[in-house]
């Protein structure tokens, strides 16, 4: 029983670390764990529970390992991030974080790690980027997630839509002043 | 027992449009509504859900009736939205709005509003800036809200902290190009 409860855990880390919290399903972990899909749903009855303890011990795959040039890493990176917070299982785990943050202290402790962590990735881009010459910052840089990220979560939680092309493009604006081209 | 109730919900509507959701708190409700504390805990045993029955047909205060010169203006609005954001009470309701909306029909109804809401009113405000000439306005109006609220609502549930001056300049500089001077 712990053994099968480790080894869901574990592959849960390896998908969400590889692909993101929208991997992190039940046919898939049990595939991956090697054990019946029961046998997981008996451990995690919902997915989103399951996501939870596995997102605990695990970095987030946001906005890591950043490339020359940034701007369009970055780009894509938000997009990636715009993409998943649509997705229903990442969106639940974003509700569930951020209300069981209130009262649960071992979720306001996993809502804490997850902005430090998606922050100080978010800002490593953007040093890279200015030592690179790409990025003239404006501001504070540790209002930068907010600033890039923030609009994302409005769109996702609380004014559901498609993000545009001009809406990312004004994400990045808001770090500072780009002299990379646009579509570097 | 019914009089009593629409008496509390009318005195918490009032209470919310006047003052913001920090106000709706069962002591000013029930001193408004001219009955006992134990009469509104009866009916409603959580503030927030008080206050997220008052919400139901009430227009946020958000972003209301904008004035020339605009950015100042907008200024001290955003500033308070940040500040009644921090709110333990205004939190409760957000993410309880946020939470719900995945899966019960009329809090989804109740999102939908209040997005609707604060953006058309945030929007008025910005096209008022453009019509006294104050702003040029940068990108799709459809993303102000996101753009210029989004960073709050990140700041409030993701990564808690004291919402600077510089960041609510930079919440201003999301909206486009202002023509006024930073501090008229």
């Amino acid at each position: 029983m712990t053994r099968s409860r480790e080894a869901i855990l574990a592959a849960a880390r390896e998908l969400l670390r590889e692909e993101g919290p929208s991997a992190v399903t039940h046919l898939r972990v049990a595939a991956r764990a090697e054990v019946g899909r029961a046998t997981v749903y008996r451990h995690w009855p919902r997915s989103e529970q399951l996501l939870t303890d596995a997102m605990a011990d695990v970095p987030m795959p946001f906005f890591l390992a950043p490339a020359t040039p940034v701007r369009p890493w970055l780009e894509r990176h938000l997009r990636v991030l715009a993409d998943q917070l649509a997705l229903p299982d990442v969106l639940a785990v974003t509700t569930t974080l951020v209300q069981g943050a209130r009262s649960r202290p071992q979720i306001t402790t996993q809502r804490d790690q997850l902005a430090t962590t998606i922050g100080r990735q978010l800002r490593a881009a953007l040093t890279l980027a200015e030592q690179a010459g790409e990025l003239q910052a404006a501001g504070d840089s540790r209002d930068a997630p907010a600033l890039m990220i923030g609009p994302l979560l409005y769109r996702a939680l609380l004014e559901p839509g498609p993000v545009s092309d001009d809406l990312i493009d004004r994400l990045l604006a808001a770090a500072g002043t780009w002299t990379t081209d646009r579509h570097a």
